[in-house]
């Protein structure tokens, strides 16, 4: 029975990158960017230096190798959650307490640590660019999905955006201090908000005109 | 007439602090807070390292100080502009617009690479929690004052810190990419929705407790 418990090369290869890219984002939430090397990455995941720079031979490549893997397990992880959420009363706090915990996750505050080191360094804001585009158009487009809004009508978009733009400022806000109780008293009274002028912009015909063309 | 070109020495300490303080700010928008070194800075101010380390003995100290003292100048310009703000139709979105210039202005810049270093050094955390605590209070008590809002009103004090939490979210999006269009479409969203909030919270009496004690 040696075939059954051998690991076939290909698999090896696929545990040990993710091995790297959870050992880099665990880092980047423990000791931010500056303090995440490649060396300190290597020992965390039990992975020797050489085989580690053949799969990623910078930093660079590696942050944002990781920060993209684990917003795409976050994704299923969401998708998940999304399916659960139940209609009715009170579907658009418990949409706004999803959104939330994203944004309070391990996730977040790594892209975050990734975001801003990017601003000062040309050659991560290229990779990184691109990478948040991509994370801020599904974020969105899972966000329109959620509270079943019609972004057709005017001002739903922007309506949309600021909620995520909000979201993002808790978010930035959680990682100086735990602020649980303030971010649910905002969180409660958005979405009324929310609810109120999701209503009424489906109960009379746009009076003004919008632009809808581009992306998040 | 040497007494009235000679400078006198508390003068020049003074000034010799504030070029300290304004190469430390630059530096920190151009080169982050892990570029930035007591070295350059004292290179940048044409101060002596002597003279840099007797009055800020650490990096700490120093990006601290800078921060809270740029901080305190656009507090004063805020306060100038604020008010020229016209009254009548169109002023919450003047209002915002001061807001959204704060984010998008090297201050902001400069205080959110203190804030995200801040997350993983305690030392640093211990300064910057309570300058960033105190910066937020004094934006807040400004925004009540400049939109005329009642903040003993129902859900008031909750739209007034979800507006300010939305704001940074559009500094924070604003480092990594030039999206001014996106933000104004915003703002002119968010303007209307205030208003039509906050004339909802004043044509009829709140219909459910809240808590209000808390500081921003």
């Amino acid at each position: 029975m040696t075939a059954s418990t051998r690991v076939p090369q290909e698999e090896r290869t696929r545990l040990m990158r993710a091995r790297l890219l959870d050992a880099t984002v665990e880092l980047l939430v423990e000791r931010g960017f500056a303090g995440t090397s490649t060396t300190l990455v290597s020992q965390r995941a039990g992975v020797s230096r050489g085989a580690q720079l053949h799969h990623f031979p910078t930093k660079n490549d590696l942050v944002v190798a990781a920060v993209a893997h684990v917003t795409e397990a976050r994704g299923a992880a969401l998708e998940q959650a999304a399916a659960r959420i139940a209609d009715g009363a009170g579907r658009t706090r418990r949409v706004l307490g999803m959104l939330a915990d994203h944004v309070t996750s391990p996730v977040f505050t790594a892209a975050l640590e990734l975001w801003v080191a990017a601003r000062t360094d040309p050659p991560l804001l290229a990779a990184v660019g691109p990478l948040e585009q991509r994370i801020g158009r599904e974020l969105h487009q899972r966000t329109v999905e959620l509270l079943h809004a019609d972004e057709s009508r005017a001002g739903v978009r922007e309506l949309l955006q600021a909620t995520l733009d909000l979201v993002r400022g808790l978010g930035l806000a959680a990682t100086l201090s735990d602020d649980t109780r303030r971010r649910d008293r905002i969180l409660d009274e958005w979405a009324e908000v929310l609810d109120r002028e999701l209503a009424l912009t489906q109960s009379h015909e746009p009076t003004e005109s919008h632009e809808h063309q581009e992306t998040a």
